[in-house]
Parts: C-alpha cells; sequence; structure tokens
C-alpha cells in the first residue's frame, strides 16, 4: 500500500468512526432496555427485506402533546394563555366568579369552576376572532410569556427527546401526528415551528367556527363552544376520521391517550406503544395515578400485559429540555 | 466532428424532442385559454424565482368528488350504492314509504322523500357496520355496479383530464386533497386505487362513529346520523379543521363548492380557481343552473369577475373517460 493509499484508508475509517458515533439518532435517551425498542421497532419497521417491515404509506405515529411533547404542569398550556387573556377583558363581560377568580390570580379556584366555568373561560379568550388573529396572538404571547415555576419560555419547555424521536421517525419516512387535547388552531400557532409539524399533522379539539363576511371578503371566526373535545376514545375516533387508517405507533402519557394507544397497537402487525411516565420530580414533575393533570391510572396498568413501553423519564432521558438559544 | 460524436448528438436532439413532445402533462386537455391558465399558474408556482413562486408547503390544492373528478348524474354514485344495498335490506325493517319506493325500483320517489327519508336511507345502508366492513362492501360493490345509463363501472366514469391534472400537480409538489360533500368513508375506499389520493387527504361528510369492544378488542362502528355535511359553507371550514391552511387551487363544479372557491381565491398570492361547467351532452351530461343535482347558478355567475377559469366539458375535453382495462 502506498502512503496516499493508506493515508485514504485512515481518513476513511476516521470517517465511519465518527459515522459510527454521530448516528445515534436519539442522543438524549439513555441506553437500556426503552431506547432499545424503540430503535429496534423503527430499525425493523424501515428495512426492506425485514419480517416487519411496512411500506411508507403505513408508517404513521400519532403523538399526544401536553405532558407528551411539552410540559403540562402546573396546568396545560393553554389554560394559562386562557387565563391571561380573561385577566384584561372587560370584567363587566365576566361573570361573578370568574371574575374574582382571576382578580385574585387564583387559579385552583378557576379550575374549579366546572365545565360551565371552563367553557366562559374558552369563550372571552379564544372566541369571536379570526382563526388568523387567534393565532398570532398566541404567537405572541408564547413568545414573552414564562413557566410560572421555571421561568422558561413554554416554547423551550419541550421535550428534547420527543424532538430526537419526532426527527428520526420522519427520517425514516414516518408520518408524525398530533393528536392532543388541546385546541388544534392554539397548537398549530408553534407546531411547525417548534416540532416540524405542519398544520395538517395537527389533530386536536375544535371549537365552534363560523364562515362569516367582512368588508366583502370571507372570514372565518372563532365562536364561543366546543365542538369536538379530542379527548379519550375521541382521539381514535378523530384518527380515523382525519387519518383514515390506523397508526403503526402511538405516545401518550395519559389516560386520556388510551384509547389511542389500545386502537393503534391491537391492529395487525408490528405495533409499538410508548408511555412517557413522569418520574423526575428534580429536572419535571412525578405524577400519575392522582393528578388532576394528566391523570395515568388504568393506562399505566395496561402497559404491560399490552406489551407497551414505558418511559421512566429519570432514568431514560439524559436531559430534559433543548438548549435555550 | 467526429461520426461517433455527431451520432450522439443527433440522439440527443431526436432524445429531447421527443421529451417535448412527450412533456405535456395535460394531453386530454385542449389547447386554449382554459389549459394555458392552468400550465402557467402551475409553471409559475413552481418555479424558482418566478414572482408568484410559492414553497412545497403552501402548494395545496382542493377538487371536489362528484360532478369533478367523477360524475353525479343521473344520481349520485353513493345514492346508487345506498338504494342497492336498502333493497336487500328486512323490508320489516324500512319506513312504508321507503319500502314501497324501493320495491318500485323508483329513484326520484326516494329522493323526494327529503331529510327524514335521505337519513333512513342512509341508516339502513351505511350504519352499525365497521368502518372496514363498510369499505370493504363499498369496494366489493364497485367492483360489479354499472351505471344506469352507460353501462361502465363507475370508476371508469372518472375523468380523465382530472386524473392527468391531480398527477400533474402531484408532480410539481402539489399537495391534492379531496373535499367532498360525498361521505369520508365511501371516498376512501376508491380513492387511492383510483386518483392515489391516499386517505389522509380525503375529506366528505362525517357519519356518526363510537368505539365499542367486541371480542376484547377496539372496533370503530359507523352509526346512523350525520356528524358533519361537507357541503357549502363547512367545505371552507372543514379545510381550515383538517388542513389548518388555505388551499392556492380549489376546483368545483356546483353551488355547494362555491364557499371553498371562494375561500381559496380570496387569499394573497397566486390563486387559481377551476368551476368544471357540464357542457357535453353528447360525451357526459349538460346541466347547470336548473340541475337537482350539482346545481351550478351563483358560481357560474361569480365566475368571470371572481377570475375564475371556467372549464367547458365539450370544448376544452378532448376525452373524458379512461381508457378501460
Amino acid at each position: 500500500m502506498n502512503v496516499l493509499a493508506g493515508r485514504a484508508l485512515t481518513g476513511l475509517m476516521l470517517f465511519c468512526l465518527s459515522c459510527v458515533a454521530l448516528a445515534d439518532p436519539l442522543p438524549s435517551w439513555r441506553s437500556g432496555a426503552v431506547k432499545s425498542a424503540i430503535t429496534e421497532f423503527v430499525q425493523a419497521t424501515t428495512t426492506p427485506g425485514h419480517a416487519n417491515f411496512l411500506p411508507a404509506s403505513e408508517r404513521i405515529a400519532v403523538f399526544d402533546n401536553d405532558g407528551t411533547l411539552w410540559g403540562e404542569q402546573p396546568y396545560y398550556v393553554q389554560l394559562a394563555y386562557a387565563l391571561e387573556r380573561a385577566k384584561v377583558a372587560d370584567p363587566a363581560s365576566l361573570s361573578a366568579p370568574l371574575a374574582r377568580a382571576l382578580k385574585a390570580d387564583d387559579v385552583a379556584a378557576v379550575m374549579g369552576m366546572g365545565a360551565d366555568g371552563l367553557m366562559e373561560l374558552l369563550a372571552v379568550s379564544h372566541a369571536d376572532r379570526s382563526v388568523d388573529e387567534f393565532q398570532q396572538d398566541v404567537s405572541r404571547w408564547l413568545a414573552d410569556a414564562r413557566h410560572p415555576q421555571s421561568g422558561l419560555r413554554y416554547t423551550d419547555m419541550v421535550y428534547q427527546p420527543m424532538l430526537e424521536l419526532l426527527r428520526y421517525l420522519r427520517d425514516r419516512g414516518y408520518q408524525t401526528y398530533i393528536v392532543s387535547g388541546g385546541g388544534v388552531d392554539f397548537i398549530r400557532a408553534f407546531a411547525e415551528q417548534r416540532y416540524s409539524i405542519p398544520p395538517n399533522r395537527v389533530i386536536g379539539s375544535l371549537g365552534q367556527m363560523e364562515a362569516v363576511e367582512a368588508e366583502g371578503r370571507m372570514v372565518l371566526m372563532k365562536r364561543p363552544g366546543i365542538a369536538w373535545l379530542d379527548d379519550g376514545q375521541n382521539k381514535a375516533l378523530a384518527i380515523e376520521r382525519v387519518i383514515g387508517q390506523r397508526p403503526v405507533l402511538a405516545v401518550g402519557n395519559s389516560d386520556g391517550d388510551y384509547p389511542m394507544l389500545v386502537w393503534t397497537t391491537e391492529g395487525e402487525g408490528p405495533r409499538l406503544g410508548i408511555l412517557v411516565h413522569h418520574t423526575d420530580k428534580a429536572r419535571e414533575y412525578a405524577y400519575d395515578r392522582e393528578s388532576h393533570i394528566g391523570q395515568l391510572d388504568q393506562a399505566l396498568d395496561e402497559a404491560e400485559p399490552r406489551g407497551w413501553v414505558r418511559v421512566d423519564m429519570a432514568r431514560d432521558w439524559a436531559r430534559i429540555y433543548p438548549d435555550t438559544p
């Protein structure tokens, strides 16, 4: 071997070694059974000739949002938005209990008002604006608003391991959908920028909407009331209505995701269900069966018999949040 | 130039000439203002550097189905399916007027029964089966059923010029969606095979649906009643709910498509509205303002002031249907 060939070979070997080092698509996931289960599933379903290979058209993955792709404690981000917008609404337009709770900054009182109170809060903060205006307002709000405990921007509290999993799946030909109990217009205001998930891959709860004419042009207005609450069984139904195909991979963190996980993993062929278990009080939150937000009880019992992968955040995630720029 | 080089050059020139000859993406569209308007729009929006260039993420095209992608006369294909399935239902389960009309093969009487009669017909023919069973049954039916006048299979009565337009758009990076008044489960039973449009690109009317447990597994059952009638203004609302972006190109043929065309073409930047006008009594049907099916009145008046392209089937389409295998 001459010197040049030797150098070329050495260079090639170094290149390949760095490939292997760089090749881990999930660097924020610690090595172990969970990470292996995920990478083995993705490898198998995307390797031609493998017994579990799936054509690209069947590679559909669905992700819950709150508590799965980003945080949901001490209360949903969308609720934080609603509270802040309702606070600056004309108090005369509010019911006395809501006005009182908002004035006292008493989130617990708002959450204790039940369905009627929540509907009123959503109407005051979400309705009677066009979808465009609403989404621009959400974007403005997200640019500044801070989490009440961490002081971070909400969009900096997405889970880095999930950003990696989304990208890994898409790089291997998967379509990644959000299927959330949150409002679809709210999620679309940041999903493309934060998750690289475009509007047509976001499924969520739907407010009432109306097409009206304003200054001779059609405008789509958000109206009070909920047309579709995308939680529980409705998540499975919404997947059928919007996607029209059963997913092969589902990721959730609460009992509201249970039917979606069941629907996904009861299908024929290779299937993967992933349950995010919030076990990390030091770096995030620890909650499950008793939590008022993101209660995880039935799905936790069913994870093992159904062969779902349980992500223990404290054990399996090397980091929680992305670097803040 | 030596002989070989000369031959290579000649070969290259012949190759390029044949490229040009083969390059017409719309061979079933006759040359003229309509075809030029379409190809100029697609060229402009997909040519980098052009003033009207659109990034791929904005290239969203929506198509009505009945009367736009395939025929709708003398009555909707889905109605033909419903009638045939209702005919073999237990007569004791039917109301007297519906049972009488079905026995007499009197389609006009069925259509004259109004909303309640139509709901009953849909319930008898569509509901209380799983979505999977329903779609398999539709596929079986479409494989044999024949149009009452042409004797052709319905799936052989899709419009060849529209198959070319769909393919042309997708080849240039457009997403092609169906936005139909027809039932989404019905359309998905043939859209992928016939139009190369996958389930998640089909928006349509929604029947009631329920997730139930059968033999220990989740099953999605179709139930009586309509949850979403995807016609008129609801087409614009459904586009926003499912796609979450305003399309740049819309194709329809009736007043039920008018709001979808308005919503699409009132957006900023390059927009194209296309209205299919059934003018071809010899090869298909001729109908517009007075038709009970696919009435085209307001949208026809608005086409010119709004700058929409009006496709005159008799004049603009060199052929109507694809070759039947």
